[in-house]
Parts: structure tokens; C-alpha cells; sequence
């Protein structure tokens, strides 16, 4: 007989019938192939309306605790034990984090206080208008065409990139479109690496089986003559500012690099152009894209450094080749890229705000790194080693105290400052000129920290002489 | 010598020598090794301040036209032949798209209608405050760690999910966070998927070199048998409504599943339950994840039929050896997702909306269902074939008339009506009985809509009788 054991207030009565059959065929009160007591007759002896029963008999033949036999009525089905269910799991109250440092020369950060967050709401705000359809459809796989067009027309003036917004891809960031691209790629394609490199590309392409040829720069970025008798190879640089030693190739070595892509077969040229916005003592460099006719550059930007890292938006420019393949390997795929946060980019680029967030915030980097340079300068004095253009976030320091990567790095965290080694950097073993260097990022600091940082820098590093 | 030939107004003097030098190095005018007049010299040639040429002079030095030797001055280097640049290539004025249906029966749209507009709009205004540094950081891998626990509660309490916010991986929705299984399954996991499947989760699988096992499934979803000696697989299953036939996986069928997961080595299922959420004469069924205790079900969810589809985040729930994979995979990377839309929907659960919305939706929904199945019984009458469960936000529908499935589609579009065929989701030839049948999806059509497409669907099909 089913009698409702524990009412449980709060649930409709529906669910606590349901809930009790559902105990009881897993408790074994009901067996397998056992009738239930007709609706009418359980809904008079549990004093409850014929409907209610209806529901509860509905859920348990919708989930399989029961089946309905016509004419005959229902019966509980034949079951497996079922181990039984668990309480919620206890959740922590804090987010698990990092040990957070006081001063953290990070180089992934950005200047949080001339963020344009007025100008930012106000797009956000008039994008999301009551009833635009379009915000909620999916975005087809190239990503939103009037953001296309705006990245095409804003390329073709700041970076002397040529391309139409249909060759265009929008992703979610760098490291997402450096998977799409290993795709339309062949897969027997070797990618030859700047050493040292971006770490997460050079795990992004390893581990999408690629073959990587890491190839030692000199002070021009990557020689050519490494690359010279291979074909089916696709060449992944940043000329305006190596990451991270912060070299620029210069335009004798970008003709060969482009001369050398022409002439052989299946190579290309990968020109990640992290952050060729900020060079401080002269202006931007033009893109290889720029001056490649040959469709062999495959151009890739972020707004990661020039707008903020949580704005997962990026974009591929491809050559037409690799657009055919894209094409045909993305068909019927969804962008990555939420549609409002691509209207809102567009609405940036477009009104020109993109444009003078830029130009201020050269400025803004330019005197936090005179700063930091001064600082450093004035803390380690003759001794000071330091590397890196005029140009990007980061500068490479050696304090010149005979410390290693490691112990630099240790001593100042004892200090409450977070500097970074630059060996996870290298494919191979890193050079001797390299050791005892680690990489300084300011973007995020204000000028108090900046100069805090250093000081307690002194304190971990001057000691120890 | 070097004079001024074309006068650009608009653009800084020392950007139009500059440009001048670069032309005269390109044209030959200026040979590789040449001396260049001193700055002194230009400036006084050309009536321009010193400085200015010397800001030419270093961009040129920058871009490496120009090499500056100490003592000796500015020489031009040498270049191997470059191309003319081109002009910017021209843009088409419209977006490319496809030929609109005036009636299109997607099965991959919401309803425009009812989405919650004013509250999404005051939660990215609230969101997004002035200096709230968070949101411009870099996001861990595994998402914001408050809309992680919300999802948590959520799926606790809608789908008995057992989960912490630790154990679950934000993604860019369903083919993102497949990408990312895949991965940090072992490389020689072969993939077991119903037949017929949502293909592109095939796809997905196949780019990534699993090998795919397709089984055809019955009435209660994927049978276990082909798989009992099976070694090595991941099972991805729709329990709760298989996509595209509708039926749902039955509790025995579900515990058969995970006993058999648990009694071999490295078994796991994939738990896909894309749109539990809308049932509509009973419940939504309790996920296979809720009465698993054995650490073998990977559950997926997305926001693409419950909230928008371009809203691209979904989740993951893994089980603890995936966990740890998944962290040791991903380690120094960063979360693809948007930090503003993670807060955004995480506010949206938080506050009640999330729930208060699926309840209004499940009701528009019902009623949009029922309106196009009684305009298709009244159309077509008995010979009418309909199928799909009580839920989702799709039918299987054959008319009965001995059309093909492609002819069903060529016949609708003609009369401006967009029908969807369902061989492409079989990964094996199309069985008989599921021959002339086509899939409508509902959600993102008013109620005229469906109505004048019906009345369009018997102009189309209902002559060929």
C-alpha cells in the first residue's frame, strides 16, 4: 500500500506521491512487475484528487519507473539497484586563488584606471535595444559582418593590413584562433617557432600534432636560412615586437622572409601582431601583411592588450587560399563570440573611440614605463641590465647581482612582488646571456606601484651583491 | 638629393619625409649603402626644423630602411625588391547571406519575443561599474568562480547534478567544450555516439582523430550491448531527449548505462543535455548524472536553447580523474568566455531570473507547440507522420506523401518556407522509416508564423499527393 511518509512542505502533492512510489520501487516496497493501485482508488485512499495521482503516474511512466499497459494499468518496471542519491556536495565559500603578491609585474594586464568604462556601458546600453532580434541569433562562424568590415577599414589605416571583411575570421582570442588555423592547416603542415617564444602558442600547436621547428632569432627576429630547403611549412613570427625579447624585424628581413614564403611550396607566414600598437619612441611598424602580394601572410590581432584581456575577441586575416579551406571546414559551425559583445567592439571602433583609447594610452604606457625605467635605473644603478624596444608592456631586467632566474624571482616574492622568469619562454635550453634576466610588465601598475615595486626590489635583490 | 614631391596635407612633415625617403629607396632613387644627407643638412634644405627630419630619420631607422652608424651617420640598407603596395581593396556594401525563407523552421532559434530584454540590459549596466578592475583581467580557465557556483546550486537543484564549482569548466558553448574534452580524454579514446547524432559533435570528434563508434539506437535511446566489450570510450548520449528523434532515455536504460561504465576500464559517458529544461506534460527528467555515484558521467550543458544561441557559454561537469587532467591541461591558459557576460549570467541565476524565465518560456514554448501540430494534423489529416517527445523545440514531420525528404525541402522553399532535413544527423545510410520525414523547429516563430507557414507547407506538399 503507498502511504506518504514524509510530506515534505513545499512541493506540490503531486511530486510527493512521485517521490514516495520512486522510494519505494528503490527501497523494493514495490517489485518489479508489480501493479499499481488504480489512480481513482490511490487518490481515495491517500485523500487526494484523481488528477493529482494522474500527474504523479505521468512523471514516473515519463522517467521509466513505470509503465502504462493499456487497458491493464500501470506497473513498475524491472530495475538494476540504484545506489542511493547523495546530499549536495559542500561547496568552499572562497574562490581558491594564487598567493597575491603586493606589487605583481605581470605582463598580461592592462591599465584598469583610463578604461573608457562610461563610453563602454553607454554602447553597451544603446547595443541592447528592446527587440533586436539579431542579438540573440547565432552569429555565422566568420562572426558578425559589420564588425568585419570595421576591423577591415580600421587594419587598412593603422596597420596597412589589405584585406575585405570576408576574409575576416572573428575568435575568441588568440589562443582560440591559433586552433582554428592548425585546422585549415595541412596537418603534415611543420610550424617553424621564434625561440624563444609565445609559450601558449607553441603548446597550442604541439598539441594539435603539428610538427614545431624551433629556430634561434637573432636581433632582426627569425633568419631565414633555417627555413631555407623546407616546404609545407607555416612560419609563426611577431615582427613588430618579439615576444619576448622585444626585437622588430626590419624590413630587409621581412622581404626575405616573404621572398623565401614565395618560393617554395605550401609555406606561409603566421604574423601575430600582439601588440604592435604600442611603440613609444617612433611610430607603429607596418604589418608584413602589408607588404606581402603574395598571399602567403596570415595576419592575426587581439584586442587583448589594446582594450583588456577579459575581451576574448581576436581576428585571423587569411590569405584566399586558407579562406576556402575555412570555409568548407567551418560551414555550419557557430562563432565563439558572443553577437552583443561584437556589436559593442564594432560601435567602438566605428565612433573613432578605439582610435583615441589607442592614442591615450600610448601616452599613459609611455610615461609608466619612463618610470619604471628610471626607477630601476636609480635602485640597481651601472649594474642594471635591461632589454626590450621602446615598444609593448614588459621589459626584460637583470639587476646584474649574479642571482639566477629562480632566486630573482623567489626573493622578490618574499617581498610581496611577483616578477616573472622568461625560460618557460625558450624551446630549448636557455642562453647564458638570458640567465639571470626576468620580464618586468607594467601595464597594470599605477605609478605608486611602480615605484613600490622597485623599491622592495632593491630590498630583494640589492643584498645579495 | 631629397626634396618633398608630394605634399600630403593632413599628414605631419616628418611623416611625409618619411615617406619621400622610403619612395626613394624603393624606386632606386636612394641606393642600398647610400650616405644620407646629415639632419642638419635636410633640415636646412628643405626648411624644416631638425628635429623633424630627425623624427623621420628614426622611424626609417625603426622600420630598418635606414641603419644609424655612430660617428659616421644615416645609410640606406639593403633591400631586396619589394612590390608596389596596393590601395585598399574594395568592399561589398551588403552582408553575404542566404536566401532568406519568409518562414524559416530552425530548430537552433529562441523566441524573440519573451526574452527578458529589460533585466539583461539593468544587469550589464549594473555589471559593468565604473573601476571595477576585475572585469578587464584575464579570466582563469575554468571561468568565473561565482557563476560557477551558481550554475552549481542550479544544476543541484533543476537537474540533481551533483557538482561543487570546482569541478565545472566554463566554455564558449557545446562544440567549444567538446574541443576541450577531447583533449584531455586520452587521444586513443574511441567516441561511441548515437545514430543519428548532432553532428556537429560528429564533426567535432572526427577533426579531433578520435575514433567515432556510431550505434543505432532504439526506443530508450543508446542500447548497451554493442558496447559490452568496449574498453577505452567515451558514450555521448542526449538522455533526456535525443537529439534529433525526441525519445528520451527510461531509468533502466540509464542505470544499465552506468553499471556497464563502471564495470570496465575507462569508461565514461557524455552526458549531452542540451535542452532538458523544456518538457511539457510532465516534469524534465533527472539527469544521468544525478544517480551516478561512480565518477563516470561528463555532463554538458549550454544557455543556447534556455537563454539565447548567441549567448556562447555552456559548461562542463567533470567527474575527479578528468578534473585533475583538465587542470594539468590547461594550467596557464585563460578562460574563452567573456568575464562581463560570465557576471551578467551569473547575476541573471542568482537573482531568480534564470528560473523564473524557463518557467514563462515553458509555457510559450507548449503553446507553440501544440498550435503547429494542430495546424499540421488539420493540413495533412491521418496520413500525417509526427514525432519528438514532449519537448525540445522540434518535430519530425512526414506528410505522408510519398515525397523524399529532399523533395519535401526543394517544394517548401519554393514557396518561401524553410523545412530542415534530418540525414545529415545520420552517420550511417538513413533507415527506411525515417525516410521523407523533416524537422521543424518552433522556437523563434510567432504564432501567424507557424500558422502561414503550414498554410504555405500544403500549397507545397499537399498538390503531390
Amino acid at each position: 500500500m503507498i502511504t506518504l511518509e514524509h510530506k515534505t512542505p513545499g512541493h506540490p502533492l503531486y511530486w510527493q506521491i512521485y517521490e514516495q512510489i520512486k522510494r519505494d520501487i528503490h527501497g523494493g516496497v514495490l517489485a518489479a512487475e508489480e501493479k499499481l493501485p488504480s489512480k481513482r482508488k490511490l487518490a481515495a485512499s491517500l485523500g487526494v484528487s484523481v488528477t493529482t495521482v494522474d500527474a504523479a503516474y505521468a512523471q514516473l511512466v515519463s522517467e521509466g519507473f513505470l509503465s502504462a499497459r493499456p487497458q491493464r494499468g500501470f506497473f513498475v518496471c524491472p530495475l538494476e539497484e540504484l545506489k542511493k542519491s547523495q546530499p549536495r556536495p559542500a561547496e568552499t565559500e572562497k574562490a581558491p586563488g594564487e598567493k597575491k603578491a603586493e606589487v605583481d609585474f605581470s605582463s598580461g594586464a592592462v591599465d584598469p584606471e583610463h578604461f573608457p568604462y562610461n563610453t563602454w556601458r553607454r554602447l553597451l546600453k544603446n547595443t541592447f535595444n528592446e527587440y533586436d532580434e539579431g542579438l540573440l541569433r547565432r552569429t555565422p562562424p566568420q562572426g558578425d559582418w559589420e564588425l568585419r568590415r570595421a576591423i577591415a577599414a580600421y587594419l587598412y589605416d593603422a596597420r596597412g593590413v589589405h584585406c575585405t571583411a570576408d576574409s575576416i575570421i572573428i575568435g575568441a582570442g588568440a589562443e582560440h584562433l591559433l586552433q582554428v588555423l592548425s585546422y585549415i592547416l595541412e596537418n603534415s603542415c611543420t610550424i617553424a617557432m621564434e625561440n624563444p617564444v609565445y609559450n601558449r602558442a607553441y603548446q597550442i600547436f604541439q598539441r594539435m600534432g603539428h610538427g614545431v621547428l624551433p629556430v634561434d632569432i637573432d636581433g632582426a627576429g627569425m633568419p631565414v636560412e633555417p627555413l631555407a630547403d623546407k616546404q609545407n611549412i607555416a612560419v609563426y613570427v611577431t615582427p613588430s615586437h618579439q615576444f619576448p625579447l622585444g626585437v622588430s624585424m626590419p624590413i630587409s628581413r621581412r622581404i626575405k622572409l616573404l621572398r623565401w614564403a614565395e618560393a617554395g611550396k605550401n609555406r606561409y607566414i603566421i604574423e601575430d601582431d600582439y601588440d604592435s600598437e604600442f611603440r613609444y619612441l617612433t611610430r607603429p611598424l607596418p604589418s608584413l601583411q602589408s607588404i606581402d602580394d603574395g598571399g602567403k601572410v596570415i595576419y592575426l590581432g587581439t584586442f587583448t592588450k589594446s582594450i583588456a584581456p577579459s575581451l576574448r575577441i581576436g581576428f585571423l586575416v587569411l590569405p584566399p587560399a586558407l579562406l576556402s579551406a575555412y570555409k568548407e571546414e567551418y560551414a555550419g559551425f557557430g562563432s565563439l563570440v558572443s553577437r552583443l559583445e561584437q556589436r559593442v567592439l564594432c560601435e567602438f571602433i566605428r565612433g573613432g573611440h578605439f582610435e583615441r583609447h589607442l592614442n591615450k594610452m600610448r601616452t599613459v604606457y609611455r610615461g609608466k614605463r619612463a618610470l619604471l625605467e628610471r626607477a630601476l635605473r636609480e635602485a640597481f644603478g651601472p649594474s642594471l641590465g635591461m632589454q626590450g624596444e621602446n615598444a609593448g608592456h614588459h621589459l626584460l631586467v637583470s639587476p646584474g647581482n649574479g642571482m639566477s632566474e629562480s632566486e630573482l624571482c623567489a626573493a622578490a616574492m618574499k617581498q610581496g612582488v611577483r616578477v616573472y622568469p622568461i625560460s618557460p619562454y625558450f624551446i630549448r635550453e636557455i642562453p647564458a646571456e638570458h640567465r639571470g634576466q626576468v620580464l618586468l610588465g607594467y601595464g597594470g601598475l599605477s605609478g605608486e606601484e611602480i615605484e613600490k615595486g622597485v623599491a622592495l626590489l632593491k630590498k630583494a635583490w640589492g643584498m645579495q651583491r
